[in-house]
């Protein structure tokens, strides 16, 4: 081995983390924009922004990880000081906004006016296995009501994320936003015999198992469920999943409640209060969906946009009542290029726990968080977005190097003109490069003026938008002929640029 | 100590954890309105947003904090899987957004045109100890252009910044961008004798300490200065500080430098150019800043916005060439009530070494960072943003809890009419607890509608901002007559509430 080459110093690898990644232009722009309107009917509803700082301490934020299912899922942490004598607390990133807001919520309880409605927006961290299209940051954009235990705070909450998924563009008919209700859910299980209101804590094994089972429904259809909540499934492979043991009576009173989604809110509500019996939760839960379902109606969200659905179960860890999902009712094409339903761009529902944690007292509490990513990707796949936003600027080249000023001027009336544009600042010496530069940038225009032009007071304007259309389509006859570049008088610039542009 | 108390479990503590803060309602809106003004004018000069992802590895950021001056300042920093067989990565959180661009230079320099301009927004991190004021999160704002070697991307740099700042309300006049040149400072260090063309590294501890000394001028004076330069100075309290141990007329060139600064920038470079002498890297450094000075006059931004001025030395850290800094020139008081400049709100230069680190290839690099909250002080002391952003929204309250679909129908009308309307989700027993909400919300309008007005077809409509008028300044009587209160017919609601709105 060559010695002075052993000694050189490594040079640092140039890598984003394994699991994060980078957002160029339109990607920044694109996002941008939606959570820009989101948060404009966010704000009409009355909800006030909130930015909490990244880093939170690990006591307040508490292990409310979401998703049960997957035990990687952690936080980054670190302990403050660590070698010092006294070390100091743990600190993570937040791994979500809620548990930001009830902190914010037990901290600010004397300040803040309750009911606190409040939105956030911004970049949440999960230290969990990165995956194709699973990054470890990642933008979560969540509306909630804290301090309102009344189910109008519920209804509010689907009803705004009604009018945002169509304020960014997604039309009444491709969405529709299910309800169901965690009371109810406890109601059919105590009827199941799997729920004991005098002692809340046993079955919750069993509980435990019929949760996952609803949750798979999709995937296992009714069968599978069915099995899990008996003895148990064996899959192809030939692996056993350990069911709730459940008998045939239990079971039929579970399946029923996946299954009693009826044509309308009320007959899907009488048909919940025949599943839920004597249970007093359970008929709670079905005054709750009928209130909740009256308010709405009541302000025209019919089921063509909003509908009591008791196959919803998402996310309902934490939660203590009404539960809510947003879907994409459209399809789209996966990668091996089968239609599919686009699925979820949103979740929530009522926790009433999360401020208990700090201060003791419950405190009421309800919100919606929205899947940026996806919903920025349902977008696309729409194309209600990316078109405009691609367009580059208008480039000035450099045709001569001691004459910058002069392009500098260009660039300047451009934008004073509000065309946005620059000047070509890398090496003039090859002018290809500055076209290959254009082209790269998504220039519409080029703007070009040697010696000669300058002193007959002409520049050229080539038109890059046409001047692509000639060179994919057009023969060589044609493409002589077509005036991608013309000539003009210097003071003319701007309107020749901008006819261009207004095509 | 009662045993039972001593087995509770200690509950978290709702604490921000220490140097951290929130940020609630118009603190957000008010900043992000400017950030948008910035955005659209770095947009306008063709730069295109970046956003990197919050961590990097510590690798990837390297030392380079900019203020050598606090030892103290760190990272947050930890290391991936530290327990497991193969520990990983350590990563960090961003200290500004300048080293992630030269990662992302290196990484992308394939793909990225070039040169490449881009601007970045974002929250960075530091692990100092907090103050006052000061903060272990915060914002900034920069704009870099990299790949461009030709000072006319220091020229473009200055230009923008100088839009910038007036795009968001400091007026021409109010604010000056100054710009110096570490070339410059370099021929002055070499004609000074502390800087060895043939041998760079000598003298170095020399440089730091002339260095320092130039940045206290403000604090020192002249006098404080020159003591420094030569053998060093003993302060109030009788602490002594290590001069540069420069002769007098040592000292006497590096002084003429400070001073150089003459009424126009021609007049200044003339001088400049004295004080170089034969120094080829100074007579470089003049050189680039006449063509900067050449090239802003040509676009019309003269003295009364950009200035040469040698006595900037802020940041010199990293940077290699041209630097700049934005001051604003008015006064506003300190927390004793004396008038005292504002001062800088924003910094940059040319930096040409930061993504050699990765490649091994040199990469020019010139930009600007913004300090945020500084600037958005200083549009708060001059009274541009702050008022419009309080005002809250319309409140709808509930006297009657079993007509809460009418109140949230009343909002769904006002909000579908642009207003930004509220319907009262507490518990609406308490009528006075109502109003007194809608005075923490800051709501313009209450409306009012109870049994005995719904069956009359009517709502009353309270004007609170002309209330808050009423009772801070009337006698009983006037209070009495005044029509703070009005009854109208429900389907005049959004007309009468908009008359108050429109004032």
């Amino acid at each position: 081995m060559d010695m002075a080459k052993a000694k050189a110093p490594r040079r640092p690898r140039a890598e984003t983390p394994k699991g994060f990644r980078d957002y160029f232009g339109a990607d920044v722009t694109e996002r941008k924009e939606m959570l820009d309107r989101i948060a404009a009917v966010y704000h009409r509803y009355g909800f006030d922004p909130l930015e909490t700082s990244a880093v939170e301490t690990v006591e307040a934020l508490g292990k409310f990880l979401p998703d049960v299912d997957r035990p990687n899922e952690g936080v980054f942490a670190w302990q403050e000081d660590p070698d010092s004598d006294k070390p100091g607390d743990w600190l993570a990133l937040r791994y979500d906004l809620t548990a930001p807001l009830a902190r914010v919520a037990a901290q600010f309880r004397n300040e803040l006016p309750s009911p606190y409605r409040r939105f956030a927006m911004g970049p949440v961290w999960r230290n969990e296995k990165p995956g194709p299209g699973r990054f470890r940051q990642f933008y979560q954009c969540d509306a909630d009501t804290v301090g309102a235990a009344s189910v109008a705070a519920d209804a509010e909450i689907c009803a705004m994320l009604s009018d945002a998924l169509e304020e960014v563009g997604i039309p009444r008919g491709d969405y529709i936003v299910r309800i169901n209700n965690r009371k109810v859910l406890n109601g059919v299980m105590e009827v199941a015999g799997v729920l004991d209101p005098a002692d809340p804590e046993r079955f919750e094994a069993e509980r435990g198992i019929v949760l996952r089972a609803i949750d798979k429904l999709d995937r296992l259809g009714s069968d599978g469920v069915c099995a899990l909540l008996g003895e148990g499934r064996r899959d192809e492979s030939g692996d056993v999943t350990k069911g709730a043991g459940l008998g045939p009576d239990q079971a039929e009173v579970v399946m029923g409640f996946i299954d009693a989604r009826r044509d309308d809110g009320a007959a899907t509500c009488t048909r919940l209060r025949e599943l839920v019996g004597g249970s007093q939760i359970g008929a709670e839960g079905v005054d709750e969906l009928e209130t909740i379902a009256a308010l709405l109606a009541a302000q025209g969200y019919g089921p063509d946009r909003i509908v009591i659905d008791p196959s919803v179960v998402r996310g309902l860890g934490y939660y203590t009542g009404p539960v809510f999902e947003a879907e994409l009712t459209f399809e789209i094409l996966d990668e091996k290029g089968r239609p599919r339903q686009f699925g979820s761009v949103a979740g929530g529902g009522r926790y009433d726990d999360l401020v208990k944690r700090f201060t003791g007292q419950a405190v009421p509490a309800t919100g919606i968080s929205i899947g940026v990513d996806r919903l920025l990707a349902a977008l696309r796949a729409k194309g209600r977005i990316g078109a405009e936003a691609a367009q580059g600027p208008v480039v000035v080249t450099v045709m001569d190097r001691d004459r910058m000023a002069d392009y500098m001027q260009m660039v300047g009336e451009l934008r004073a003109a509000g065309i946005r544009a620059e000047v070509y600042l890398g090496n003039p010496k090859n002018f290809g490069n500055q076209l290959k530069y254009a082209d790269k940038r998504g220039a519409p225009v080029a703007v070009i003026q040697g010696t000669d032009e300058a002193e007959r007071g002409v520049v050229q304007i080539k038109d890059l938008i046409l001047g692509a259309k000639i060179a994919a389509d057009a023969t060589h006859e044609e493409w002589k002929e077509q005036p991608a570049q013309t000539e003009v008088a210097r003071t003319d610039l701007i309107a020749a640029v901008r006819r261009i542009l207004e095509g």
